[in-house]
């Protein structure tokens, strides 16, 4: 019996899951429908994404829910969508309110969640949003895809997601659904793809339908690692927000994967915890706060991302040793950079290398005289020149040196969206973190 | 006034002291002609060396007196001639026997000290070695230098000490008082010297009497960095000891110093203490004791400088970030390796970087099945495979790591002549020994 074979059941949703989305939908439906008819707005209520699509997860309680609206327009939708929506679903539903490219809702009901999002329907609506090529992807998807090739939709899109690879948004920049249905569309099933992912070399250029036009796409997307042409928009990259690091991860791990197939590839199959020892590291922790909720989630990622790098250059710029770094936030009012180090505090003695003695006289001697001013010492060791200075007290510790970056001009962006920061650097195990960044795909290798 | 003309006066002797010098000669010479007449022995008692060549340094209170003896063979200097020596000069000088290529004596009087070496002259018995060149290089120099270029002499031979490169025997690996001599002899003056070295590139050729063949030497010194052939044998390289650290080191001291000349270059004008603050760094002693009285002193440093050649391996490997390393010996019974490291002991967590994740999958693997049999860890870092893992104990202290090395084969050649080693790691200024390894004319450019 395959990996495959035996994750699969797992990743199939449950009829009962299935009937209560459809109820969960039909609840909505009807709601929208009655409000439309009392407005007098004409359209119709549809249902997209993975569930319409067939390729929805067991543990995905998520359904899309697309207002296909004929005579409405656009100021409409930026205007007054969102008011319309929550009269329509808030006296009955939780309604929260997102924005993407423009407004929409989400409401929940026992746990269930539903994005709800009007889009203007005819001749001269289209604006090239998003929102507006989603029923295009779900028909095609439906069109192209047996009951027996969801399945492999579903082991793909659980092991993007069991990788860390899975989502197109900023703060993952990996593999979206529909790009791991155009994926399966096209090399036919989970296995094939991997096979053809382990040999891939970027750039790589796919095009399921055969309707792109090459060069022009490697031109608009020169920066793209992987480029898969949308069907049903010639000119879009569906991987545009594939970035190197997600593609080359999947790479690996589609060559371990069929080296030695494990269920700890598949998020579905992956233990809480690992059976991994902690590590005697520390963990460095800068936590913040700030009224997030207003912000898009990829703007707060995005700004989380680039703080994460710049504290990283700074802290390897003093001397620490960085073993790991992640980046959380709740999207709501709390982000947070935890870093694994081997040490909170550096020598006090810091060694420098200069130049090889032969290098040009001016950059030996701005070497040595650096050196001497920082009442330290420089001297020939081999053929290189060699020196030390006391290491000044803000650069030992790296709860100051966080400090120091958080308020230098570099760090703006974390300082912008949540500005109440708290620094700690503790000993491994003492927050009841667990201590081992290694993940469950990669600590198969050893149980294989 | 420049600073030649400031240090010149100081490395001239006094007339005090070339008329003790002289004196003590005499002494000696007396002694032995003595000798000679009661065992029938014919020769000349000679002096040689910089006392004879006029390039004595003002702090160089030592002879070299060479007899040229005409009627004994190999095996009579080999077996015979020290206890002849001992028996002319014991009775009224401490003497002390010391082996080159074949044995010789030293005798000391009131500070003074004198080698007196035998030697046999006359046909079929010139074997090519060291102190049978010795009178041809006396001869040569005293034919070349007048009294204004044996002060240039003076100055040159102050300066290669001054940076720590005067000398051809193994512990320095750099420039011979006779070299100096030839320099000063093709280059004209001290200056010019210094501006010709200071664009030297590696490999040089110099020829000062035009009588080598240039193919011969460059073949049969392939590895010298560089060749200066001597005046008195053409087949010989008189710079053949210079290593190519040595010799760079001399071209960045000729830049520093034609940039700003300081007194510091010179080892007379050195202070014993420089103004320059403690490092705040830790000193790794090992210090060994044995029987090295009785071994070539060549042999010793050159076993101390692999061995610690050897350890700053060791050390480095393990992650000790080694600032500074010296070693030291009394040529009689103890050698020490200093070395200043940052820290004693590295942190309980090891990071180590592997390789990119593209790499072939055999690495790959490789690394992460590593890091996690030693209860590590691997993850992702960007586009890197990267993992820590628990260091072990042993690897944790460089005491520790020190005497690991100590008793590991690849250390065997400190151990074989100084079996009795202490280890110790303490922080700079506790062994009351200064703790900063800047050289004194490295130092100089803080003063210019």
């Amino acid at each position: 019996m395959s990996v495959e074979d035996l994750v699969l059941p797992l990743l199939r949703p449950t009829r009962l899951q299935l009937s209560l989305l459809s109820r969960f939908y039909a609840t909505i439906s009807r709601a929208i429908h009655r409000c439309m008819r009392a407005r007098r707005i004409r359209g119709d209520v549809t249902l997209q994404g993975s569930f319409a699509k067939g390729t929805i997860l067991s543990d995905k309680w998520e359904i899309d829910v697309f207002l296909l609206l004929d005579n409405v327009d656009l100021g409409w939708l930026r205007k007054e969508a969102e008011q319309f929506l929550v009269e329509c679903l808030g006296h009955r539903l939780p309604v929260v309110i997102k924005y993407s490219q423009q407004p929409y809702v989400s409401v929940s009901l026992m746990g269930m969640e539903a994005d709800v999002v009007p889009v203007a329907r005819g001749a001269g609506s289209y604006r090239g949003l998003g929102a507006e090529r989603t029923p295009l992807h779900t028909e095609y998807v439906r069109s192209r895809l047996d009951e027996h090739r969801r399945d492999e939709v579903r082991l793909l899109k659980s092991f993007l997601r069991g990788i860390g690879v899975y989502g197109a948004e900023t703060r993952t920049r990996g593999f979206s659904g529909y790009l791991a249905e155009l994926l399966i569309v096209y090399y036919g099933s989970f296995r094939e793809t991997l096979r053809n992912v382990s040999r891939w070399r970027p750039p790589i250029y796919i095009d399921p339908e055969g309707i792109g036009d090459r060069t022009f796409m490697t031109r608009k997307y020169r920066d793209s690692p992987l480029i898969v042409v949308d069907p049903v928009d010639p000119q879009r990259n569906a991987a545009a927000a594939v970035s190197r690091n997600s593609l080359e991860t999947l790479v690996l791990a589609a060559r371990l994967y069929l080296e030695k197939p494990h269920p700890w590839f598949f998020h579905i199959a992956q233990p809480s915890s690992l059976p991994l020892p902690p590590l005697p590291g520390w963990l460095l922790r800068i936590q913040c706060r700030g009224a997030l909720a207003s912000k898009p989630p990829d703007s707060v990622w995005g700004r989380l991302v680039r703080s994460a790098r710049s504290l990283r250059a700074h802290l390897e710029s003093r001397g620490f040793e960085i073993a790991h770094i992640t980046v959380e936030s709740d999207e709501y009012r709390s982000v947070s950079i935890t870093i694994l180090l081997d040490s909170c505090r550096l020598p006090d003695m810091e060694v420098t290398r200069g130049p090889s003695i032969t290098s040009d006289l001016r950059r030996a001697t701005r070497f040595i005289v650096k050196r001497l001013r920082e009442s330290g010492g420089a001297w020939l060791d081999g053929r290189r020149l060699t020196g030390a200075r006391p290491r000044p007290w803000i650069r030992r510790s790296a709860i100051l040196a966080s400090l120091e970056w958080l308020y230098s001009s570099s760090s703006l962006p974390l300082r912008e969206i949540a500005p109440e920061c708290i620094v700690s650097c503790r000993r491994c195990g003492e927050e009841n973190k667990p201590c081992n960044p290694t993940p469950p795909w990669i600590a198969s290798l050893l149980r294989a």
